[in-house]
């Protein structure tokens, strides 16, 4: 039986660990009961709390819109009247998931392209002399390009402008401050590809009425998606008229955690607001401005312009969900427990 | 042997399973057969269907530039001839991943500052008397701010606003009704960083003659990056001219599977489209619009603005992407069967 | 003992393995020592290095802002003098996280709506005969819609249209070819929702100054979040003129990898850069281009528009983050060694 033919003989011998049957009951209930907690773990825990069986999806399509309604008038002592509506005050117009709200601005009305002296508040366009103003070069962070000339009457540079350049105070107060009562309302779509299932946070239930009247309210009135942007801020915590002066950004998450084996009904969206632009000691940033101008033409073909430096919050919609539902095969569940048969 | 001395001896000692050697030859080859069975589980399952050894990686860079094409000439009674092209249809027109199409619109040209009466669609605006205006105050969901003065003639408050106001019927026929033809051009870049492998959706093969004529079809043209937005909407199993008439959401989703051991070529993008704004049941919603304005100054550097109420089609397109790679290691595989020893 | 008693008494029988044990030292060294390499691999491997006793956490809340600084005057032939500053070259101006920054531009100044001829470029608009041009039809992928009139002077039809069309002839240098030096500042703010933490890009030390000259530099100035437009180009191995001529498409990624065992001022971004827009075997791409028209109304009510075809470079800036801490308990951590008790 030696060499290879002995070792293809051993090839078909058949090698089992040898087993004890210890007749004794007490030992014997006991690793019944163990067995049965491991059965009831199994069943109790997987299955009834953490719904082991049910399928989870979160490949989520979402389809967001808002829309802003509103309208106020700011009467500045140097620009006169202006009348602030929804057109005007939300940028980008088009009803998208990120937007921000005009809450305060700085207007610098009919510029035109000529020559006038730098703002003082640019450092690189201060000068002793016209050799500090290099002709042809852009002021550094600056509103032109300089024409080779020091104006001794400002210490800045000559440049070649948009002009007059921005008068660069900030009002200490939010000029749009009754923007506090202008209403968001979001509406949102969720879809689950995999189940064909789609669902909105406007109920169906909601007629035309109530959705022009209703205000959301955690409490009162969770399923109305109107919310004032006042309230808004306040559930993040922060002051609107302090925020609205300087400017910043908010977030709003919508959950949807939707179990399909139980009505459509009570998938139903969660609300929650955070500011986002927050350093780890809460110190106060920057806040959040940015500009834009308006261009026309006079008669004889000559461009001006009107140029705004707006302050405001920026709100970001953010959708999360997944949705639960019990699956048709249990096997590709991974039960740990089953697998060690030891 | 009893006491500290013990134990330390006992740990040296080696403790294993009693095993028993049955050299039945029926029982051995059923044995060796058994283990053939795992082995070529493993082989079959796990390596050549589920392809086990390759790398998955999912962190997927995108690029998308969207580019319209189209004109039409709408002519309404009240405001006359209007020619619609790319940069004025396509809101933002910079060659977003998402991006609006106009396809029916409200026009009120000329609007001043001044002051009008409310519309009588807007609740808030209706009056009995003056009392119901109080001066300053805005109207809620409207247009302006009251001016004190109730108008007997529309029954609603005088307000200062951008006058006149909308007029608020929506045209029952989109006044785009040839947007159908228009088509998008989708160039999609995708990018997989830890494997320094890029690919677009425009075929390398695609000479620019191609590209100015064909027509995405699934089954004749399935590699024409240019689709008619009819086919589009139409393909999410809707209806055009009525989706056009009050706007919609449609979702155009671009998936990429790739084998990177295959050949380049064969990694290729799988478009699938989708209607976004749908409630569960289904149910027609109220539609996407927004509006926008454009400014001008007369000689005397009064402003006036032409308010825009715009229906549309937003197109959102989304991207997915895998790929897949043999990894030079298999051990950080879980390959189960190999766990279990016993 | 047969039958159903039988069966159930054998229910509490309690089966287990024989064990052999060897008191042999060689055998038991080599078996502990075994033993002590597999807990040195699970404590050096698990929990030093791969600090598997870590909670991972990846729901991440970010929230960007963006500024550019810069002005450059262009000077064109054709079109006359023109000053470009943030408000002009960045679409949308309102610090986005995915922006466009004009480098290159056609200008078609002055275009009124009336009758004129299709420009040669554009396949469908050229003629032989009036039969060539009916009347109503738009020109595909053209400016207007046609007449139907073939033009014999210029071999194509007459349009409807924005009048004169698009001079079609891309400059071959850029125009804005001082983008170069326009800067990016960059804030972003990230949130750990879960473990309420937050952090900026901006290092709190930075002090307002600092962050007014400093520019980014991967060596020495790690923490300036202000970068040179043409240094990010040159980062992702591209040449800046080329790029700006055509126009492109490049990612910036900043990565956070936060460990909160450690101390937070450890936890800094990381940035990477790359274009997008390439293909599988890095040949030029098209590049990126897009229009946008301004309109103006002269005395008589009548419009006239400027129309711009801008290239120019979309930077799109995409946070990842994850953060890693001491997770209460160790039991839901798999530690596969610990299961296997054979």
């Amino acid at each position: 039986m030696a060499g290879w033919g002995g070792f293809f003989v051993s090839l078909l011998n058949y090698k089992t660990e040898k087993y004890v049957i210890a007749e004794n009951r007490k030992i014997g209930i006991l690793f019944r009961l163990y067995q049965l907690a491991v059965l009831g773990y199994i069943i109790g825990w997987v299955f009834v709390v953490k719904k082991g069986y049910q399928e989870r999806e979160e490949a989520i399509q979402t389809s967001v819109i808002t829309k802003l309604k509103g309208v106020t008038l700011t009467n500045s002592s140097e620009t006169g009247l202006h009348l602030w509506s929804s057109e005007d005050y939300v940028i980008p117009p088009n009803g998208e998931q990120v937007f921000f709200v005009v809450t305060n601005y700085i207007e610098t009305p009919n510029q035109r392209l000529e020559f006038c002296a730098e703002s003082y508040k640019v450092p690189d366009g201060r000068c002793q002399s016209d050799d500090d103003c290099p002709a042809g070069e852009a002021v550094i962070a600056g509103n032109g390009i300089k024409t080779g000339v020091c104006l001794n009457s400002t210490g800045t540079c000559e440049i070649h402008a948009w002009c007059p350049v921005e008068y660069s105070k900030r009002p200490t107060e939010p000029l749009l401050n009754e923007a506090e009562n202008f209403t968001i309302y979001i509406k949102n779509f969720i879809r689950f590809p995999k189940f064909e299932f789609s669902k909105s946070n406007v109920l169906e239930t909601s007629n035309d009425s109530y959705l022009k009247k209703c205000s959301f309210d955690r409490n009162y009135n969770p399923y109305c998606p109107i919310f004032r942007l006042g309230d808004l801020v306040s559930w993040t915590g922060n002051d609107f008229q302090e925020m609205a002066t300087k400017g910043g950004s908010v977030g709003i998450l919508i959950e949807w955690d939707c179990d399909l084996d139980k009505d459509a009904s009570l998938c139903k969206p969660e609300y929650s607001f955070t500011r986002l632009d927050v350093n780890v000691n809460n110190s106060v940033t920057s806040g959040y401005n940015f500009r834009y101008a308006r261009y026309y033409k006079n008669e004889s073909g000559e461009s001006y312009r009107d140029l705004y430096k707006v302050y405001g919050i920026r709100f970001d919609i953010m959708i999360n969900g997944k949705v639960v539902v019990i699956s048709a095969t249990f096997t590709h569940r991974a039960v740990p427990e089953f697998k060690t048969r030891c």
